[in-house]
């Protein structure tokens, strides 16, 4: 199935388009209007106009040809709606409305029905009972959420099988400062799942990680399939160690299956699993520096040691090594800092100092390490060392993930400089431990799979929808 | 000791204060006089004056009776300032250097002069190795951290063992939108220890909770005792599960004992731990709320399935219990919302709606439930149910948590209202669910000392400094 034009479409329509503010029609209309197409709203009961564009009957009344439809009607109208935007050559739409798969009988017979139609026209189809997707550097919000176009554009993409998860996770990523590649709330995966949207967005330029939120598959080999066969780095946060089986069946209509069997499974198929949802994202922009990891040893350099201790104690205690530095760099350490408080890994330097960068590179430069994190409370007078280690990722092929804490309004702009220098930052020690972990653990997957040539497949049975 | 006439000061007096910007008793100086009273610069070799106040040569030629030195001077001069102080009556000291228990033999015999000097004049000393302390409520500032003045004011006190974590609590919560009543980094806890923090915040009028990071002290049976006897709630996070010793140790001279021991002797004790820093603060907020909680089960509700799905999952595997709603509730949320998506616990309403706010305070006031948390994106046109959540914890003595995204700035005066209203506001459905089983574990192990009477304390030797 190519997802070209759903994911990437020159022209848009609107299919019950609303000029009222309180309707879903509206504020998928009021969205898509800021793209760089054409968004026609579509509705046969409505007169006029709506945010600047005329009202048209039906989707087979536009003269442009027409890629993607957005579909703001009740369930029980979308397969007289999805026949029509079939019938227009329209090649994806997204479908808002819930009361398919996840709600019994009735819905699973009503989402087969349209699964038919789609596959007849060969309509890509995001949903039924999902909130849509967004892509911040397009400026494509095919979401009727409010908001959305506060995004920023970055370089891991969200592929969520729940919309509300995607939608908090683009939000969150807003709230602290950095943003997404994409954001895609797959709902009931009707005929574009797990493997169509990972595969599509592998080949997405912009997209440099995915990140996944899984809460059950009927087909999880497949989707392992898929996940091992794409180049992009992918991390996934499966849902659901607990019973909480009816409550999610109720949702996007999947069981979650055994949830040991997917983390096994995951790992087996080069992708690092995470437990929460902050941790995926965190993961997600980790691993889209891209570096070539050649092991998962992590060196750890602290400005203040208390913070430095909890992200040793996490770092350990989610398997990661902290080796030994070497003679030379230690050397280093003691040239530009003498007398340091602590020089062993973590290295302490005390407090923040105009040297701190030049510490962190001597750290990420040592063979022996693999992966860097540093905390550093924020000075306003220093600054963070932008300079020292700003692509430290691609010369030393070693990634640096910076934490801090300080007055958020003052340190910002030096947030951003960081990023903008191939340095993800976090907030909070154990966010950006755990985030060094993934990378570590993803180095050590891909480690073993070279050695061992492709991972073998036969364990890999996850039993998703037993 | 009487800490008040350190954590509440009328004069202060900053001994070597400079006006040399790149220094601490700079920053130090610049800190403190925010605060209401006087803060005297004391340096025998400067002249003039910093920031407004004349420079005074020593403590003893201040006029007034000062109640609180801030000791910016390095390690070594310490004994003989400390002296001079303790000669001029000064109720407390806050010593910032470094070079005390925690580096070395030399060091600790510096600090037990340094001990002997204070306990002759009965001068509480929070440090030496601290960044210090800072209560917003009253803008006293004593930390040469800068920004700790845009900490505002707030109902948790945060003691840290460590100066840069609590300056990273600090500054976390004022990242999140809510403030501190009071953040103190102990350091190496020369005089001033848990005990007698706590002991302190619990007399005081700000404080509604107390959140403790703990890496290791010799006496766990007097912290745990220190904590039994407050009235203030006190969740606590001990760090170092794995190995983190020798470099623990390097940082405030103290050992980080036994995790697990400290785990059972604090629950033991009638204090929940949690986890991470952001679990810390995060459950000090819901203690806040001071609920009169009768047992530790937790109601769900949720606009959106996805999120709802983690956040059960989250409880579930944190020990908590989602227990089947009454008929009557049942048949209330039927009424508001005829056909609702999932009418079990949790409820899912599918979509934010007017009527939500009804569908909590119907959760919230179910005798089933102790405690509810909520999740909601954020919906610019429907803003949050404010009214219907307000004051529910004291009403019905049933905390709402409540867990919601969406656009940073635009739902930034809705979260602000919530927190007004008594309903704590977390981003992350993982971060609410974990603050509810806190609460939830709170209320199980008050409702189990009060059955028993008194905790035993028989089994609760920590084996601190083991």
């Amino acid at each position: 199935m190519n997802l070209q034009r759903l994911f990437d479409p020159d022209t848009i329509a609107v299919v019950g388009a609303s000029t009222d503010e309180d309707k879903i029609g509206y504020e998928a209309m009021a969205n898509a209007v800021g793209f760089d197409g054409t968004a026609y709203p579509v509705n046969p009961s409505a007169e006029g106009s709506v945010l600047g564009e005329a009202f048209v009957e039906s989707v087979g009344d536009i003269d442009e040809r027409v890629d993607l439809a957005l579909l703001c009607v009740p369930g029980p109208v979308v397969p007289e709606v999805l026949e029509e935007c079939g019938e227009a050559d329209i090649g994806g739409a997204v479908i808002y409305a819930g009361g398919f798969a996840e709600a019994g009988d009735d819905g699973r017979e009503l989402q087969a029905a349209v699964v038919d139609i789609a596959d007849a026209h060969d309509v890509a189809l995001l949903g039924p009972n999902t909130s849509g997707f967004v892509v911040p550097g397009e400026g494509l919000l095919c979401s009727f959420a409010g908001g959305v176009e506060r995004v920023p554009a970055g370089d891991v993409a969200a592929i969520a099988q729940s919309g509300g998860i995607a939608h908090d996770l683009a939000f969150r990523a807003t709230r602290e400062g950095y943003g997404l590649s994409a954001m895609v709330g797959l709902g009931n995966r009707a005929n574009v799942g797990f493997e169509e949207a990972i595969a599509y967005f592998d080949g997405h330029d912009d997209t440099d990680a995915i990140a996944l939120h899984v809460e059950g598959t009927d087909d999880a080999r497949s989707l392992l399939e898929t996940c091992r066969a794409v180049e992009t780095p992918v991390v996934a946060y499966k849902v659901g160690q607990s019973d909480v089986g009816e409550f999610a069946e109720s949702h996007t209509g999947a069981l979650t299956g055994d949830h040991d069997l997917y983390l096994a499974g995951f790992e087996q198929y080069g992708v690092p699993t995470v437990d929460s949802t902050a941790a995926l994202l965190d993961a997600g922009v980790a691993l889209a520096t891209e570096p070539e990891l050649t092991g998962g040893d992590v060196g750890v350099v602290t400005a203040q040691a208390g913070p430095g201790i909890v992200i040793a104690d996490r770092l350990q205690r989610a398997g990661a090594t902290l080796p030994e530095l070497g003679p030379e760099t230690r050397e280093r350490i003691d040239g530009i800092l003498p007398g340091i408080t602590f020089s062993g890994n973590p290295v302490d330097t005390g407090r923040p100092m105009p040297e701190f960068g030049d510490v962190v590179e001597a750290v990420a430069t040592d063979d022996a390490v693999d992966v860097v994190v540093v905390y550093e409370l924020f000075e306003e007078a220093l600054g963070f060392p932008v300079e020292a280690l700003d692509g430290l990722h691609e010369t030393a092929d070693t990634p640096v993930l910076f934490v801090s804490e300080g007055p958020p309004d003052s340190m910002a702009a030096e947030v951003a400089a960081l990023r903008e220098a191939g340095v993800p930052v976090y907030f909070q020690p154990e966010r950006g431990a755990e985030a060094a972990a993934t990378l570590a653990r993803y180095a050590e997957i891909r480690k073993s799979e070279d050695e061992d040539g492709v991972a073998a497949g036969s364990a890999a049975d996850t039993g998703g929808g037993r």
